[in-house]
């Protein structure tokens, strides 16, 4: 796993990126009130990156095991599609792949956790947080160098649309007016 | 008390696991609203720790001195049996072992302030949180390096899971599949 | 401002803690919902050093600057006598000392901010959290390792009960059982 | 960037002082519940620095990107005015500047990410939190050694006032009194 702090060549070909939700857009912490209700703790500066990369042109995605009307709520605020209830999130990946006619090739997934590790194999550019679990750590290509719901989101969204800014600048491409 | 590092052949012959859950599963601090509700901040990455376990055949407690809402929400939740109101966790302990007709020599507890005193000098394996109070530290055999609330049960549930994966494979016997 | 490591004949003669609210029993964090209700962050651990002292014959109380249902609720919870809205800590300690027929040669006062300058001027043990405001540090005799909201209130308690207890014991007299 | 630690001239001219909301008022983070309700988490210290500002008679408002209750809500209960929904904080200054006769010169800005950009071009004391995204850093004269939500306001408020109050002082004019 490599903390780029150079532009990566191979970030400049990413067409889609998918996101795991605990862990990734949440610190991992989930707050349980007495009659059971959940809520979890996200970071408000994740939009300003997943914008960023929306206006490049960018397919957003997230998939997350767990059912939860946070996770609906989160997504819904923030304008991602969002699968739920995920057993198996390579099956999800795939059913993506075929509905937005991309593939692995030009897929960053970003994950924390163990249930991640089939995603992470599949993908061309696999990223995991900066307090991932120990396992999934050498699956990834990339890890971000702010913990998950402290700003992870909002960082590989900024490298990726950085390194896709400065590839289409050197090509002399329009590029997407970036904030 | 050991950090361990390295397989501990103690942590093979667990059956048993019980916690607390103030400090344990929470970072110990407690969320109170203005009509006087409570809530707690637990660790999503816990349920797979404690499934993990569970494939193995392992039976799982929580004993809290705290009657709340909240105890009961999140151990539904984990599907974790929970003793609430305990002020005596040793007699809460013998009523456990009575019913599951298992004893102290197979049973890990992890506490992590000094009502966990005696329940810690009952068990083979004593268990303490990175952040446990001072008092009790010195009674355990083992101490995460996660506090509590951070990934202390689910880092105790893996190296559990791991020692005694590694004991029956070397045994020739069928582990149960880990994540 | 000394940080004690050893005990402190001065706090074997505390009859009266006295604690500031918010920044001591939180941790100086406030959560505000979209209706403007309040919550706040306590620590579950200031329970048992409370009760260690009330089991030495202390007397205990809370004033704090703002009237806020989310102090009533702690202070209810930790049965601990309050005084909200008060504009003069001072004043509200000499009422505290005539009701008790105690002074402030008996008195340990733990504050976090500019507020609570002259109750820490005016009482025989001033202490601080760790995370006071600069301007206050100077004011105590005894600062906590830890952080309001963290542990700093179980720390006071612990230290002051310790201090009693090694008294109590020099002397031959009985100490009231702790934990 | 400077983080001062020495009386700052520049400061004694300040008039005016406008702050981003989120990642300033807040560590930048969001507590999303079930029925997709937010709060979010803020600083008590905050209200005696700004009530410090409004004794020595500064102007205080708040500019925010987002239309949020807990905004609205925060804002009410430190009686500060507040802009919310602005796609264009300049152009929110100087509405500002023009109602209050004052301008650039003698105004403060404290943000944290991209979009405070042109607000902290614009000002004389443009200024950042210490954890403001890195982007941003370089605008600023001024750098906070506290971060969002844990006392960057309070700090900010507290720099300004010393140095007006010794300005004052210096030139023998009558100085507010000062918590």
């Amino acid at each position: 796993v490599t903390r780029l702090t150079e532009p990566d060549p191979g970030l400049t070909h990413v067409k889609l990126v998918v996101f795991d939700f605990d862990g990734v857009f949440t610190d991992n912490a989930v707050y349980v009130a007495q009659d059971g209700t959940e809520s979890v703790r996200c970071w408000r500066g994740d939009g300003i990156g997943l914008d960023r990369l929306r206006r490049l042109g960018l397919e957003l995605a997230v998939i997350s095991t767990e059912v939860n009307p946070v996770v609906s709520a989160r997504c819904a605020k923030l304008r991602l599609p969002c699968v739920q209830g995920s057993a198996d999130k390579l099956a999800e990946l795939q059913v993506l792949w075929e509905r937005l006619g991309l593939g692995p090739d030009v897929t960053c997934y970003l994950g924390n956790d163990v249930n991640d590790a089939q995603a992470l194999d599949a993908v061309a550019v696999p990223a995991v947080v900066a307090d991932a679990h120990p396992e999934v750590v050498p699956l990834a290509r990339l890890q971000t160098a702010a913990a998950g719901g402290h700003g992870a989101v909002r960082e590989l969204c900024d490298r990726i649309a950085s390194a896709i800014e400065a590839d289409r600048d050197v090509r002399g491409e329009d590029v997407a007016l970036a904030h």
